[in-house]
């Protein structure tokens, strides 16, 4: 195998590929980057069996070929090369030089044949999001699944897809977040459930713009995106999600209008009280034009106020300050509106569509 | 104790004497700073008994005081505030209240009189030097300290003040750093050695600007660094330093003229194919017009050639590739010259005036 690609070609597909290489396998294979140059076009691959990456690098076959190399050396070289051409050559005993200017690496490969290649995906359902949407809505729900739970499910999120709407929601036993877009074009119905790993990577990858697309295909326990030239293939969690339309409710007896910005800083700052092994919760005190927001622990003590407007009921509650900042971060609006019962009851931040929902579980206090 | 200080400036002046509290300690006090109010002044101080910093800080004094404060927590506050006007004030009881705009913090000081006030340093041998001087030297010179060494000596550096002529001096078992300025005014003849924590911390706060000057004041076991409004006060190590002039040598049977920049990128791709394991020497062929650099390892090889000016003997010679790394990188010479004698003797990187001289010794290498 022989191909030519300049470098910056080169460290872009390598930097998206990467994204899949297992940083712990006892398969060595799934160490290494399939540089793949059997057709008309350089593919590099990726794969740690749940989770696949396939982009077309951009460059010249003079030989056409496959080699396996491992991702890590293989990137370092090729990060530290000149700005300039490369030329990546095998021989049939898979030693391969990489080869830029003056510098001449030699590393041994591995056999292509080897590598698990991804699995094929149908493309009968199409569903078409625009990168910077998804991207977003990854970012804005991604936080509050569940990795270490005994239940699988909690460490994915689930898609929705109804009509023209489409939902990514997560849930860990303290909160659920919902995101909600509308699409361009009408859909059928569509639920699944995606490992939080494959969104992670995925928003990492997304450009971010909103005229570029992203092609979502569903197949049994398969979810295939593409975009720009590259495919994301993963498996899908099993099972069926939690019914979180019927844990939010809509009646409220306490609704607060509130800076998003002066609740977030002075969450931020009630934090410092808090140290990673006590759970002091934060004291919301709802009267009638403030908010006052209260933590005592064994550091000290803040106190502070916060203009609000109030509909309804005076109230005092408490929350793990971790879990109100978190959703306070990823919302964009000046002003949000956060819906309580009673002190036992959640809280729910939401926007008058419901594009987004932040259900907060509240943690008792002793006043 | 009452004051009112500027958020800005308060954490100015944290940022400076947080890099004297210690980061472990047994004695408690001195994981605070020492706010110090009792003068006309207000003067923040931290000390960890080998280096110790004092700055005064712009503010009005509502009433006079002292208190310690934990310096973390201290820290942490003062960053989350509001941009506003800060008032810090305590008690008898040393209940300390922090207030800024509608935010109020409470927590618990110490004793100041507990605090461990800096050593007084007599005024009588003042040596000035700019602080970007000061701040340039210990960067490049500061890297081949040994800290780890079972010789004391090794963990500082050597300040050298010859008339108008300060040189810095650092060594390890492999190398030798040294760095001359010319000063604008010619004092006596000093040498102290200086641990290199005291250089490291001193580095982060000078300002580097050429036009403001660093007072230095040398008092047998301590040093005294006056700069804007900062005192740094550390004691120095006891001992007399190696005669490192007598280490280096004039002669030499091959010099070369390269390219800083090809070398240090060539190095730096040649480090790739070294795992931190083992130590695989880097070997310069030197050639009439070309430096090759060949590295061979478990990982790889790397092969490549740069265009050099040459007098003298061709040569093989094989490094610690790091080590000539750390000497390339604090170099501002487009082109360097390298001056070497044989393949087991050190080589020599120097400028005609000697205002920068880096040892390093060879390697043994199988060719």
């Amino acid at each position: 195998m022989k191909i030519i690609c300049e470098k910056q070609e080169l460290m872009k597909s390598l930097n998206i590929v990467q994204k899949a290489v297992p940083s712990r396998t006892t398969m060595t294979i799934l160490e290494c980057i399939l540089v793949d140059a059997r057709s008309d076009e350089i593919r590099f691959t990726a794969n740690d069996m749940e989770l696949g990456i396939e982009t077309s690098v951009a460059g010249t076959i003079e030989e056409r070929g496959m080699v396996a190399l491992d991702a890590k050396i293989f990137s370092d070289i090729v990060r530290k090369l000149p700005d300039s051409l490369v030329t990546i050559s095998s021989d049939d005993h898979l030693a391969t030089v990489i080869k830029c200017e003056k510098a001449i690496f030699q590393i041994m490969g591995k056999d292509g044949d080897d590598f698990s290649m991804l699995p094929a995906v149908e493309k009968d359902n199409e569903v078409v999001i625009s990168q910077f949407s998804l991207r977003e809505m990854i970012r804005q729900t991604l936080f509050s699944i569940s990795a270490n739970d005994t239940n699988p499910i909690m460490a994915g999120e689930l898609m929705e897809i109804n009509e023209d709407k489409m939902r990514l929601i997560s849930l860990d036993g303290h909160r659920i977040s919902i995101r909600k877009v509308t699409l361009n074009d009408s859909y059928g119905s569509e639920k699944v459930i995606i490992p939080g790993k494959t969104l992670s990577e995925i928003s990492k990858i997304l450009s971010g713009e909103a005229e570029d697309l992203t092609f979502i295909y569903i197949q049994k326990n398969l979810i295939l995106f593409e975009f720009d030239k590259t495919r994301v293939v993963s498996r899908l969690i099993d099972g069926n999600y939690f019914r979180v339309d019927q844990m939010i409710s809509g009646d409220y007896e306490t609704k607060v209008t509130i800076s998003r910005r002066e609740l977030m800083d002075s969450i931020d700052r009630a934090m410092l009280m808090v140290r990673e092994s006590d759970r002091k919760p934060i004291i919301l005190g709802i009267m009638d034009d403030i908010m006052e927001i209260r933590i005592n622990s064994e550091i000290g003590s803040l106190d502070e106020t916060i203009p609000i407007e109030k509909e309804g009921k005076d109230l005092n509650i408490g929350f793990n300050p971790k879990y109100v900042l978190d959703a306070l971060r990823v919302i964009d609006d000046e002003n949000i509106d956060i819906y309580y019962m009673n002190s036992k009851a959640p809280c729910i931040i939401r926007d008058s569509q419901s594009s987004y929902v932040y259900l907060i579980l509240p943690v008792n206090f002793i006043n």
